[in-house]
């Protein structure tokens, strides 16, 4: 079960110490990111990775559940300049690849948690001019990363009752 | 590197054998899928498992992408039922239980592939009727898993043309 043990490690953690994320941390979580699917496999992300201090500051002030002291930010984007067919998928695509990412934080011993910005338009224009994003550009979200000051026990949020069986309101009663 | 591994393990696997997949590996598949985070914690989601013969059928002949011969379809809906604050992050939520669900199936063993049905209107209609879905319950996707007859080997598809750092354009370079 150790698959489901790394899964349900990964917890929102939004306490962080001073401990600066390395660059080959950074790197494998982009690794991870880049291996999530995609509709007709298009890709259609961009990572800007943020440790800056005056630029993180910056994003902590655009976001107003984001005041994060984290070492260390990942904005996920979707790139629509790659072509009208991306636009469909964008959103699915980028979110596998942010989930990707937090499970291969939490497998690394990093701490991080997922600051949603699309569909709010006044978090997608503030951090798009912060962080010089060209137009087709669209910021989905900021991934605050560092090395986690509050512990959470691993968990799932499992509920038989959001799970149907053949058709919607069918039990799911598994054997 | 265990979680890289994991995760890059996941690939989409389209050929199954015809051997069936167990009620507890699919109660495994929905501890990981309800693992994910989800926007100020609705948990929108609702899980469609479909066994059935002739219900499968009737979802491959819905989706043109889909004539998959698997002995099992999980179907992940967005469950708006709980409020208007979940229909902002739905699809982001459920698409972060959906990875879970297939990072999950790849470290059991399982193969499995997601193909989208939302925001295409007649595929979202169509399945909604098939699996009896009740207004305000949307199909994003069907996820089909099998026991895989085809072996892809683990990758990522990680571009360093896809980093910044800090602000867009900059290259990434990693120390």
């Amino acid at each position: 079960m150790e698959v489901l043990d790394l899964i349900f490690r990964r917890r929102s953690i939004r306490k962080f110490t001073d401990e600066t994320v390395s660059d080959a941390q950074i790197d494998l979580l982009l690794q991870a990111a880049m291996a999530a699917p995609s509709a007709m496999n298009l890709k259609p992300w961009h990572f800007v990775v943020v440790t800056d201090a005056e630029i993180l500051r910056q994003i902590n002030r655009a976001l107003i559940f984001g005041k994060m002291k984290a070492p260390c930010a990942v904005s996920v984007c979707g790139d629509l300049r790659i072509g009208r067919r991306a636009e469909t998928f964008w959103i699915q695509d980028c979110s596998a690849a942010t989930e990707n990412l937090l499970i291969a934080a939490a497998g690394l011993g990093l701490g991080a948690v997922w600051c949603g910005v699309t569909p709010i338009g006044r978090y997608q224009k503030r951090i798009a001019e912060i962080l010089l994003l060209p137009k087709g550009v669209i910021p989905l979200n900021v991934i605050f990363v560092g090395h986690p000051a509050e512990e959470k026990p691993p968990r799932t949020q499992y509920d038989p009752k959001k799970i149907s069986r053949n058709t919607f309101g069918n039990p799911w009663n598994p054997d």
